[in-house]
């Protein structure tokens, strides 16, 4: 690892390293080395700081952000379904049989057609880029070789990825047009997507990683359960599933193994410190207990909570719990691939599980958790940047020395969405808050990823 | 009026003449007349349409859409407080009290500053007709002169504008330094502003009308609020004010009255045809039985809801029992000017009443309204244009002869939001839903008011 300066940015910074908090760095300087890595953050009164400027500004490595632009950390999606890109926005009034049956199903299955695949995904990464998301973790299709070509696209266009292929082999689960041919086959694929999947990221800068993907358990079979958690232990390679994210899936898990999802999950070996865990608004103060001892992240994703899960995930209670938190825009069980959308719904949603929605019942009976649930605007900013990378393991998410230079290049000037704010109220929250909650894509104009510039909407 | 044909507008239309439907008219023609009322809208089958489209092309009065493009209605925002704009996204983490307090009350103060008044002012219309709403309700702060200026920078700018001085009168529930010196001074100036916006209102094509504005009952002394229903009485102007929506207020207002808001407001003379009534999370079957009886319209705001109501309005029982409603961005109580993303707001928070929040409760104690209460995206379109329309009685809101012509033109290719599906759900449900779940302002390229171009980012 080099610790050479290759290049060093000038200008604003928002992070929020401690959950709770975020930390206004004005006018610093962040030297980042060739390896993409930040090497110092040299604050905006240092007294060397001039002088490192002009030594960086006569080498031509010095990049200014500008007037009005500020720089955030690149965020960190926890949870997106790939193939679903096509179908974002749609049938969300559906219940969620006829929305997998009728949409969902046929739309994946389209990804054995290469062609078709590429597009899709190739639209997908600038989409997640465009909007600041420098890392993601995604579900692929049933189909192996597509998810893998998945893979191959991120690292191409400097996206750090975690790509899994979806196994769904119960054949009294899935349509038979689409779902694995068997547990073994389903074990197998699995198997040989971490071998190409990790060659592509030993390959790549920023990091490309496999992994293992029940679909959930209702689709399926114990055989691959069990073999795809065999995997887990021999390979360590990240698992990602979705947990008890609606009732449904709460009751046929129970009745079907006489346990919950998160036991049954554990007890196939599913559940570990590389484990992500999607959805969770059914999640126990018990099974809680036992997803912090074993290390899981939950991937929070508000946005269908409100569609599929008739609930809203206690977020505060599982990060009093200890379990690592972060955010998912769950393409498509959430509409939208932007995490400022999803930062936003994280704090309305916790603001309707605090109080309950009904007011035709008292205050008390109105069903909220009550204090201390709300999800603040900088606690949400915390989820969709630290908190994804915290869930990962994985040294994004904030401008600190030793992690990954991930920025993204707020500017706060653009026709139609100014957020300068008329000279009033123009504290660091102020500008933060008036960031996270209204800016556009178009706000966005350069996106880094591991030192790559990897999105430039002003060389358009 | 004059009925002939002075532009002609060729395209496909979204729109929702009825509750819980959609139109989608394929190669239609929308006639206009001098005035920007549509005259007639030749179907895409019409045997006379190609005749038509050809002479219009000859006269150089044709407009066409262009290809992947889709003309919607203007939208109808029904609830703004103009002299918050500066304040959207910010402190949304405080209760009310401090909210106002420490942030709203001072910076609506800073509006007797017309300079600053007409810079805000017009960044906020901009931004309104940059996201399509070509109507618009507005609270202006307690100044009358600035709350004139607002009515005179809508009529330049071509949107069709409702304006009121919000009136804030008792000394113990308001700043010294911010509220109307008496109950006759506050009288005496909305009686002005009803007079001098409906002078500019003449003088406009669009219309722009006063209302008569008690802020909420809580900031009202008796007088005042009979003063301001005698004046309702005596002049036919719209009203609008806050109604139950919260806890505080529906508590402090039946102490005083021994009466819920509703009733303390129609006794006070203020609840009629022409009232438009903010929030009201907190009415009851009875007291909404009334608002239909009365003619009253609903201004639904999602966000607000969640920030500050406790509880979410139960739409699709107001709709059954016969009361408009329409919906409300509600800048700054909802921190986005977009009705987009108020519309999608507007789904997301009806899935949460109708389910309740906390999983930790079996469903039938979970606190939610069952079915029945969801919003559907198209109906959700229904609110933010018909409506809206219908809310105010206003002819807008549809692509109908004698209807204004406001529209919006969404580019569904545009670089970053690119809604066109990649050949896969193509139907109509699925364009429009992409629409209105996805779009961002820069999707939106051309808006159009009574047949004036408003807004046209292509030209830039």
């Amino acid at each position: 690892m080099s610790k050479e300066v290759k290049s060093a940015y000038y200008g604003s910074f928002f992070h929020a390293p401690v959950y709770g908090e975020f930390e206004y760095l004005e006018d610093a300087l962040i030297e980042v080395d060739g390896d993409g890595v930040i090497v110092r953050v040299v604050t905006g009164d240092d007294p060397c700081k001039s002088d490192l400027l002009e030594a960086y500004r006569n080498r031509g490595m010095l990049v200014e952000l500008g007037e009005g632009r500020f720089g955030l950390p690149g965020f960190v999606d926890i949870h997106v379904h790939a193939p679903q890109w096509p179908q974002a926005a749609l049938a969300l009034d559906e219940p969620l049989y006829l929305w997998l049956e009728q949409r969902t199903f046929p739309l994946e299955s389209k990804f054995s057609d290469m062609e078709f695949a590429r597009r899709v995904y190739g639209d997908l990464v600038d989409a997640l880029l465009a909007r600041g998301s420098t890392t993601t973790v995604y579900l692929g299709s049933a189909h192996l070789e597509s998810s893998i070509e998945l893979a191959a696209i991120c690292a191409e266009k400097g996206q750090r990825a975690l790509v899994g292929k979806t196994v769904m082999d119960d054949p009294a689960a899935n349509p038979e047009y689409y779902r694995d041919a068997s547990p073994a086959q389903a074990v197998g694929d699995t198997a040989t997507l971490i071998k190409e999947v990790e060659a592509i990221g030993r390959a790549s800068k920023q990091g490309i990683w496999p992994v293992i993907t029940p679909r959930f358990i209702p689709s399926c079979t114990d055989e691959v359960l069990r073999g795809l958690g065999d995997l887990a232990a021999s390979t360590g390679a990240y698992v990602q599933t979705h947990c008890n994210e609606g009732q449904w899936e709460h009751d046929v898990v129970l009745e079907r193994f006489g346990k919950t999802d998160p036991y049954a999950l554990r007890d196939f070996g599913l559940v570990n410190e590389r484990t992500i865990m999607a959805h969770c608004p059914y999640v126990t103060e018990k099974e809680g207990e036992m997803f912090a001892e074993l290390g899981v992240a939950i991937a929070h994703c508000p946005m269908a909570n409100s569609y599929f899960s008739s609930a809203v995930a206690p977020v505060q209670r599982f990060r009093k719990q200890g379990i690592h938190v972060g955010l998912g825009t769950d393409i498509s069980g959430g509409y939208s691939p932007s995490m400022y959308e999803n930062i936003r719904q994280a704090v309305l949603v916790s603001r309707l599980l605090e109080t309950g929605v009904n007011a035709m019942l008292p205050p008390d009976e109105r069903g909220g958790l009550g204090e201390g649930t709300r999800v603040s605007i900088v606690e949400s900013f915390w989820l969709a940047t630290t908190g994804g990378a915290e869930a990962l393991g994985l040294p994004t998410g904030t401008f600190e020395p030793g992690r990954a230079f991930d920025m993204q290049v707020v500017d706060t000037k653009r026709p139609d969405c100014d957020l300068t704010g008329f000279g009033v109220f123009d504290a660091p929250i102020d500008r933060l808050a008036r960031i996270l909650y209204l800016s556009t894509p178009d706000n966005v104009r350069k996106v880094y990823a591991q030192g790559r510039l990897v999105c430039d909407k002003d060389a358009r």
